[in-house]
């Protein structure tokens, strides 16, 4: 059985990678996920399952396993990159002599890269030496584990070049996962890498016991403090208020499924960051880029108050209660000062 | 007992009202709550609990109860309105002369009248003559449980005059509430009302059996909406950013509390609306407001199909499964045309 659109691999066989491989299969694409681990692939081949990150869906029979890198690009015209952001670098370097001149970046991942503050987009480009009109962002309210199970759900394609982004939207277009276009690659990946941070403040509050208005105003001063940085950076602020934006982060802080609003939440009930970790598998992405953020908030003359608590409370210098109680005790004053 | 303010009048012995009053005498106000039944009135000056509205809540000593409109609005120099919005007309038409010369009416309402389409604000400068300086509204992510449990949240108090809004937010300013000043009347009073209408259209999502990716984008496409309609009519974007704005939305869209949530949620799985109210006591505002939104936002020349899909299922024309495929069929094209 073959994709009508031609082939794309897949970098990562995490639970995002997995269930957008399965997108891309059912929008007509032949996909071919690499796995760091050999068994993950060879299970994947074998019992159609990815038992460790989505068990229970079953795989397409387009999608393939390898762990070659050189057999998984082969012949792919777009290369789909879902690892952990502070490893892309690295991974990346070992992978860009074997991709297909002209082929097309799509990045799935949402942080900033520690020490350099880069974007995914702006490691992509300074490994490989692609142009903006090959690098191109999906993002939006988009829990791997509801897509797999093929909800229906909405999410932007973000390239510089539109009439690229427009060709991925085609390539990613699946009955039930509806792609918008953008030019905003800027504003969707700081809208991505920010959600994961807001929402380990949410998970905190919550982790306090503290109830949904108190979440709301969590998120709601999170997403300012978002568009704030992104708007200094040159964003779009309709992208901050878009599936990107307010739609990824309403997802992420309201469900029970996200990473990092659970790590929050063991914060808020008091385990230290080492301690989360020791107990999970999983990466939390915005216990690194709540670091990575508020530094580029920093560099940017921002005010980022978020970023900062988060950054204390991961770093064990404040605790959940300590922050919360600072956030309390701010002047009020008019809402738009 | 007595309040160091002065006293203040609530005229509505809802949760809301009766939540509000206790962020009124926390503040350190005399508290005068007029109550439609007279039997509530006597409830809450003998067991000092609203025992139908807030079970299990003990009302300080500074709040009274009566059934008496002049005794409650005797010397009483801010009148706080929290009936159901179709009704405020009709009541204050009755309540307006013995209203205190110089008093300011803090509107605690979201709705928008049904015929005339006139926000709450405006439905009181008609009614009572008050000039902009002395109408204020209080909106923000307010649950009246957990407001009633002196759980932290904020609002925002928005009137024209800014010097009126920052005396009512001294007024309001208690050690759990925090209250942000606005001029944007506007802003608030249409965030309030629409996202009574978005909370039933996520609840339909919910109730049929939708997750956390689809009622994000729903959230994301109402509070989008909102703006739209909000900004066409004068009203400042920062304001549907705000607390007044997402920040309600989403707590009255994240909370089981919600009660147009609720009624959305009994659409969905299938109740008719004459179904829903006969087994339910309280009011679904946006069962109403649907309505008066969708003929302001024709009127003003702006898109709006989730006011216009939620009115056509609380009217039987449409099932939520109906307007949940045509929301998925809709072609796809930029996120911000």
């Amino acid at each position: 059985m073959t994709g009508s659109h031609g082939k794309i691999a897949v970098f990562g066989a995490g639970s995002w990678g997995t269930a957008f491989s399965i997108v891309l299969a059912d929008a007509g694409n032949d996909v071919t996920i690499w796995a760091r681990r050999e068994e993950v692939a060879a299970t994947i081949n074998d019992r159609r399952q990815n038992t460790e990150y989505l068990p229970g869906i079953e795989l397409p029979p387009v999608i393939q396993a390898t762990h070659d890198v050189e057999k998984a690009l082969h012949g792919a015209d777009v290369v789909v990159l879902a690892t952990p952001s502070q490893s892309l670098r690295a991974n990346l370097t070992q992978w860009a002599p074997y991709v297909e001149p002209g082929a097309v970046f799509v990045s799935l991942m949402k942080g900033v890269e520690l020490g350099t503050l880069e974007r995914m987009s702006q490691v992509i480009a300074e490994i490989t030496g692609a142009g903006p009109e090959r690098i191109a962002v999906v993002s939006g309210p988009n829990l791997a584990k509801e897509i797999a199970r093929r909800e229906p759900a909405a999410s932007v394609v973000a390239c510089a070049d539109e009439e690229v982004a427009k060709r991925i939207q085609a390539r990613v277009h699946s009955p039930a996962f509806r792609p918008y276009t953008s030019v905003d690659v800027l504003g969707c990946e700081l809208g991505g890498a920010y959600k994961n941070v807001v929402a380990l403040s949410v998970g905190m509050a919550v982790g306090l016991g503290f109830g949904d208005n108190t979440t709301a105003s969590v998120i709601t001063r999170g997403l300012a403090e978002t568009a704030r940085l992104a708007m200094a950076l040159g964003a779009n602020p309709l992208t901050l208020m878009g599936l990107a934006g307010l739609g990824d982060l309403v997802a992420t802080c309201s469900s029970s499924l996200s990473r990092n609003r659970t790590f929050g939440e063991k914060l808020g009930q008091g385990l230290t960051t080492e301690e989360i970790i020791a107990s999970t598998r999983q990466v939390a992405e915005g216990a690194k880029s709540c670091s990575s953020l508020r530094a580029l908030a920093a560099r940017t003359g921002v005010d980022a108050p978020v970023a900062q608590y988060v950054d204390e409370v991961i770093a064990g210098r404040m605790t959940a209660q300590q922050t919360m109680d600072a956030f309390i005790a701010r002047d009020t004053k008019a809402e738009t000062d």
